[in-house]
């Protein structure tokens, strides 16, 4: 008999209704039928999904457990999502916030193959926290971008990556960017002695994100940013086990329209993928996460959790310098870092004000415990 | 220069603060930088996405347009659904509601391939709404699908589907769930005359989807469901290009509601994307979704729209044979009615419940227009 995938949701009902309104997330998470039209008894024992408890939270809104058999999920990763929330994401009055999963799906989809430990190595190494910036705008050519990576790597940064608006367009297409990015990098590391790695960012379909890390491959990079939300589940899961020597670090974008809890969705789903790095929105800057949900999502991310690696939380979104005391001190040095806009607005001065982040963070970083208190 | 997307938010916000998060969510869903850190004046003029104008809605709640460059699009699915909500997606404040393609999206997408006109041909051709169910639940044996579907058809459905929850399961693997019911569909076919078409659902990465559908056109099928949150946008793009002999029915699954419009994610975007028929959860069965919603995503789905083929409105979710008379006085002829478990709950008399769904809605769809009033 299959084992149970236990799904937490919160669920907003009122309290006469909320036994029916359970039975009907572990109805439509399964079966998806009324129970007197099914005919066969092995079905009914081992598919049709069980309310295992229900609590209330503060009036009106409750936490439901649901078993679901892991036979559904088939240990496709797309269908994982499917079964956790699918239909019920249509629902106005259901977050998904946890998930335990039994040993077939933690086997089935692994994990981080490096976590926050081969991160680490790829970058000579040192306990500390990590520092990493982001190549953009969209639409500036191939050689400003490889301009940019030149002068970020020459500020000393561990690791320098894509923006996520960079795509495959023709102002600085894919096949011609990421070789030139990796050439400044390059001849950045030699004057250096830094080992900084760049992270092209992977987008379009299957075929061509192969091809991507192909080429990325073919240009000495062992690191690539994925969309999940967008690239697809299965694409996702395809590539994590396709490449078992790339690092892949998950963007955010796309995660909002479905009311998952964040915590959940990057530190445990992403992580479980096997995102090694999970980069996320902080609190305090463009987005609007709290700073307990920041702390979770870290957490989570770094969390033992049955012998997965520990996957890199990595807060961003409108972080800037004077920031780097404050999130040393919320997240610990299990951390990376991301700094755009805020170092590219120095402009000609982006070398020295990296610099400078660089040096901040390795001076906060080294005496603090992996993860803050 | 580049034709712009024109992408339509509501945002909720004070009236002192809506002019600078409507130019917040310009630029973070173009360049992601502050606007003083760009050096290039072709990506300031050019790439930088604009705000075209702001309407107070009702106090604190504003629609807000904003331009978006189609090149940063570059014809790719998923890097669509990156730029037009992507990061914003995340912010609680803002949802995506509508959008303006250029010629050059709806030229690189295309909409659907067969729409309407090509579902009706292949059922016969009879103006009339269009009759559905669903092969569950998951779990069942192969033989027991098999069984069922041999008996919806008797019953004279124009279309059977896969429920989203069979994906590949030991149960009944798509490759021996597939031929299996497509024989039993073709020997029912044989004995009533009546050209059921049997709709396979699609689940995996996209070499998966690709055998998927070569599996379904050897056993002579020529529809398939997909569910393009789950599988990718990127995914569903390359099956629409490379399988124009296939109708692609859109499933619900994942699409959240809460914060992308349901007219628009599955009447404009699933449609422009080539879907031929969309199946979204309808007013007054398991789900939340008013009356009005509904009527408007009917209507988005078979709207002319610059040559654009118009796609099946496919209302489902807890639908039973009363609401039958409702659904075609609401939406008119053009919608294919789909009953699931209030068929199945027929259990040994499914046969003959089948034969009234389908000859109630002929009797009452022949007369009333296209689209209702």
């Amino acid at each position: 008999m299959s084992p149970r995938i236990v799904v937490t949701y919160h669920v907003t009902a009122e309290a006469d209704a909320i036994e029916a309104r359970a039975k009907g997330i572990a109805v439509e998470q399964s079966v998806e039928m009324p129970i007197p039209a099914i005919t066969e008894q092995r079905v009914l024992d081992e598919v049709v999904g069980e309310v295992q408890d229900i609590a209330e939270l503060s009036p009106g809104l409750y936490r439901v457990r649901v078993g679901l058999a892991s036979e559904t999920v088939a240990g496709e990763a797309g269908q994982l999502l499917n079964m956790i929330y699918g239909n019920t994401s249509i629902q106005p009055d259901t977050v998904l916030v946890d998930a335990d999963f039994p040993p077939d799906v933690l086997e089935a989809f692994g994990g981080p193959r490096h976590g926050i430990q081969g991160l680490r190595e790829r970058v000579g190494g040192a306990d500390r926290a990590l520092t990493c910036s982001a190549l953009k705008p969209q639409g500036l050519s191939t050689a400003g971008l490889a301009d940019l990576a030149y002068r970020f790597a020459l500020g000393g940064l561990d690791y320098i990556k894509d923006d996520h608006g960079l795509a495959d367009q023709s102002s600085a297409p894919y096949d011609e960017r990421v070789p030139a990015i990796a050439a400044a990098v390059r001849k950045a590391r030699e004057e250096t002695g830094v080992p900084t790695r760049y992270i092209p960012s992977l987008t379009g379909d299957l075929d061509r994100l192969r091809a991507m890390i192909r080429l990325a491959r073919d240009e000495g990079l062992d690191c690539a940013m994925i969309q999940p939300m967008i690239a697809g589940f299965p694409a996702f899961q395809a590539l994590v086990r396709e490449a078992p020597d790339f690092a892949f670090f998950t963007h955010p974008t796309m995660t909002g329209a479905q009311r998952i809890d964040p915590p959940f969705l990057h530190g445990t789903l992403f992580r479980l993928m096997g995102g090694d790095a999970v980069i996320y929105t902080n609190h305090g800057g463009r987005f609007a996460f709290t700073r307990d949900v920041c702390v979770t999502l870290g957490r989570r991310a770094t969390r033992a959790w049955s012998g997965l690696k520990p996957a890199m939380p990595v807060p961003a979104g409108g972080m800037t310098l004077d920031r780097v005391p404050e999130m040393i001190e919320c997240y610990g040095r299990d951390v990376m870092l991301l700094i755009g806009g805020g170092l590219l607005l120095a402009r000609e001065r982006l070398v020295e004000e990296t610099r400078a982040f660089c040096d901040h963070v390795a001076d906060l970083s080294g005496a603090v415990p992996a993860v803050a208190e």
